[in-house]
C-alpha cells in the first residue's frame, strides 16, 4: 500500500482512512528529511500547474513551494485568465492543460467548478478550494498538525471555536477525527453553532461531543484549541461583533487559564481572533500549522504522482 | 543545416520552407523522446521570458511547459504590467529584458507591437499573437498535426470551415501547404468566404482549390476537416447565428457521413462549433493538436537557441 | 569577512561600507563567471519569493533572472493578492511566507510597508521599493555601474541631472559616494534642486559639491552624467514642461560637447529625457547599467544567503 485509492483529491471524502494515513506518513518522512536537506528530488522531472481562478496567495505559494522543495517544476496562473478562456468550458481547459503537466491544483470561487475541471483531465487534480464547498488539503494539514503536536490523541480534549456554522475548515477536519478516542468541544455563540450533519457523523464513533457558548468554562480542559476565522460581515451590527470579540478573542490573559501544553491552532489569515501578543507563547501552534501546509501538500503531490 | 535562417519568429513568412521542415523534424524527435523520458535537457541552463501584454492562458502555459520539459527555466509576466512600464517604449523594454534571458515570447493586442518589442532585442523573439495580425506558432503546430495524422499528404483533401474571412489561423496555415499536392476545400457561409489574397497564394501552386457553402456535400471526400472558432459578435442578429450553427456544427450525426480516417482539427478554445459528444470519436484530433502545440513550441525554442 | 552585517536589506543605510564593498566584489565575480557560463549553481536548492504588492515588471524580472542564473528557484506574486490576504497583517504574511522559501523580495506602494513585512520574517527580506522611501538595490547597481565604467573614481566629476528634489535613486546613491574623492555637480531647474539633507551628508566628506541650472556649462567637465526620470505630473503647465525638456534632454547634439569617455546613466524606464538616437553612442551606459541590475541582485542574494 503506497498509492492513494483515488486519482484526484476533490473532496476529503475521496480519501479512505488508509489514504489519509499514507499522506500523514509521507508528510512525516518529508518533514524529517527537509530538516537536513531542504530540497528533496522525489518529484524531479515532474511539472505542477496551479490554476487559481480565484486568487489565494498563501495556498498557491504553499503548493508551489512544496513542488520546488520536492525537485519539481511549476506553471502558474493566478487570477488572470484570458477572455478566450472564459468562454471555454472548464472540461476542455482541464483536458488541454493535462497535456502540459503531471498534476494540477485548481481553485475556483464556484462550488463544483473544480470537479468540472477534473472531469476530462488526464492527470491528477487537487481541489484547492471551490467556493464554500471543499478545501481538502486544509483538513489534511490540520490533522497532521494535531498528530505532530501531541504524542497520542487518545483521551485528549479538542476545542473548536468560532463561527462553526459556516466553518468549512472545521467541517472537513472533524470527520477525520472520528476514529480517535477524543472529546470534541464545540465552542460558539448560540447563533453560530455547529450544524447537525457534522454532529451526526460523530454519532456512531468513539468521539465524545460537548457544546458550550463559554470559552472560560471550556478552556482549562482543552489540549487543542482550534480557532476559526471570524467574518465580520456575518454580524448585523457592529455592537454584536465587538461583544463577540470580547468573549471569544484569545489573548495572553485568556491563555493564563489554559493547560501548559495546549496547542492553539488557526487556519490563518487571522484578523483579530488571536492577539499577536500570543505569538511568543510556545502554545501558539498556528505558524507551525502553516508550515505543515507545505509539508502535507508535498506529501500529497508525491502520493498522487509516484 | 541545423539552424533557422531567421533570428526571430515574428511572422510565418520569416520562415523558409527549410526552416519549417527543420522545426517539423525537431518536433518529431522531441515527441518521440518525451514518450520515454518526459524531460529532456536540450535547453538546460537556458531561460525563457514570456511577456503577455494580453493574457492567453493556454498559449503561455504551452510555451512554459515546453521550456520546462526541455530542461530550461521560465520568467513570466501575464497581463500585469507596471504603470512605469506602460510609459516606456516597447523597444526599450525588449532591449532591457534581453539581458535577463535567452529567448522571449511576446503577445500583445496591437498589430505590430511584437515587432516593435523585437526591434532592439538582443535575444530571439517569438510572436505569440499580435492582435489580428500573426500567431505563427499556431500555423506550425497545425501543419505538424496534419503531418502526424496522415502518412502522406499527397492526394489528400483538406477542408477548412467556419469564418474564413477572419480566420487568422487558417490564413497562416494555408500558405504552408502550397508545396503539397493536396486539394483544399473552403467551406463557409457566403458572407464569411476566404479572402482573395490567400487564394492567390495558392494560384501558382500544386494545390487544387474548391469552395462551397455546404458541409454536407463536402464532408464525404475530406481527409482533414479544420474547424475554426465562430465569433458570435460578428453576427448582426441571434437568429442568423443559430441558423449558422445548425448548418456548420459538428456532431456525431454529422460525422456519420465522414471517412473513417478523417481528422477533425480545431485551434481551441471551442464554444459550440464541435459538440463534446464527438470527443470520444478517434477522428477527433483537436486534443492531439493541442498537445502538439507544446511539442512544436519546444522544437522552435530549440531551433532558435541551439 | 564574507557575510553581510545585516539580515535584511530594507534601506541602503542598513549596509556598512564593508557590506557594500562585499556586494561589489561578489558582483564582479559573478559578472566575470557568467560570461563563460551563464548559469552558476551558487544558490542551487535555494528558493526566492518575489512579492510585488505593487507591480514593477523590470525589477521583478531582474531579481528572478538573478535567482535562476544562480541556480535557485522562484515563487512569484505580482500585483494579484487575494482578498483574504488583504485583511491580513503584513507581519503575519511575512512570517508565513518565510516558511516557504529562503529569501523574500518585497515591493509595496506604501512607505514602511516592507519593514512591516520583515518584522516577523524568519528569512532575509530585500526591499524592492516602498513608495517614495527606499529602493536600495537601485543604489547598489548604480554604484557598481560607476565602478565598472571607470578605472578609478579619484578625481572624477559626476553630474546628477533632473528632478533632484524628488529623485529617490539619486538620494540613495549619493551617500555611497562620500568616501571617494569625487566632484559632484547637481544640475537641475531651480524649482527641482537637490534637498539640503543630502547635501549635508556630503559636508564632512571628501566630496566637492557644485550646483547649476545649466547643463551646457556643466557637461564638458563631466565623466559621468546620471539623468533621472522626469515626471510630467510635477509640472503645472505643459509649456513649462516643454521648455524644461528643451533645456535638459540629452540628444546626439548635446553629447557632441561631452568628453569622449563620458558615461551616460539612467535608471530606466526613460520617457524623453534621453533621445533614442543616443543609444548607438558608446557613451550610452544605461543599458549596461540595466544589465548590472541583474548581476548586483545576484550578488546580494548570494551575500544574504551564503
Amino acid at each position: 500500500m503506497s498509492k492513494l485509492s483515488c486519482n484526484n483529491l476533490l473532496s476529503i471524502a475521496d480519501l479512505s482512512h488508509d489514504d489519509v494515513m499514507l499522506v500523514m506518513g509521507y508528510a512525516a518522512f518529508i518533514e524529517n528529511n527537509m530538516k537536513s536537506r531542504p530540497n528533496l528530488d522525489l518529484l524531479q522531472g515532474k511539472l505542477l500547474s496551479t490554476l487559481f481562478f480565484e486568487s489565494s496567495t498563501r495556498t498557491r505559494l504553499s503548493f508551489e513551494a512544496a513542488m520546488h522543495r520536492m525537485g519539481g517544476g511549476v506553471l502558474s496562473v493566478d487570477g488572470v485568465f484570458s477572455s478566450a478562456t472564459k468562454g471555454e468550458s472548464l472540461q476542455d481547459m482541464g483536458r488541454v492543460v493535462s497535456d502540459y503537466c503531471d498534476v494540477m491544483v485548481v481553485r475556483h470561487n464556484e462550488v463544483g467548478a473544480v470537479a468540472d475541471f477534473a472531469q476530462n483531465a488526464t492527470v491528477p487534480v487537487i481541489n484547492a478550494g471551490d467556493g464554500t464547498n471543499q478545501h481538502p488539503t486544509q483538513a489534511l494539514l490540520d490533522l497532521y498538525t494535531i498528530l505532530s503536536e501531541k504524542e497520542s490523541l487518545s483521551g485528549l480534549t479538542l476545542g473548536f471555536m468560532g463561527d462553526l456554522k459556516h466553518a468549512r475548515t472545521v467541517k472537513s477536519l472533524v470527520p477525520l477525527l472520528k476514529r480517535y478516542g477524543v472529546t470534541i468541544v464545540f465552542i460558539s455563540h448560540p447563533d453560530l453553532k455547529m450544524t447537525d450533519d457534522v454532529k451526526q457523523v460523530l454519532d456512531s464513533s468513539s468521539v465524545q461531543v460537548q457544546e458550550t457558548d463559554c470559552l472560560t468554562d471550556a478552556l482549562p480542559d482543552l489540549d487543542v484549541l482550534y480557532v476559526t476565522r471570524l467574518q465580520e460581515e456575518r454580524f448585523t451590527d457592529t455592537e454584536n461583533f465587538e461583544e463577540y470579540q470580547s468573549r471569544f478573542c484569545i489573548t495572553p490573559e485568556v491563555l493564563a487559564n489554559a493547560k501548559p501544553d495546549l496547542s492553539v491552532m488557526h487556519p490563518l489569515p487571522r484578523r483579530g481572533e488571536i492577539h499577536p501578543d500570543c505569538d511568543v507563547d510556545p502554545r501558539a501552534a498556528y505558524f507551525r500549522q502553516a508550515n505543515n501546509g507545505m509539508v502535507v501538500r508535498a506529501a500529497l503531490l508525491y502520493a498522487l504522482m509516484k
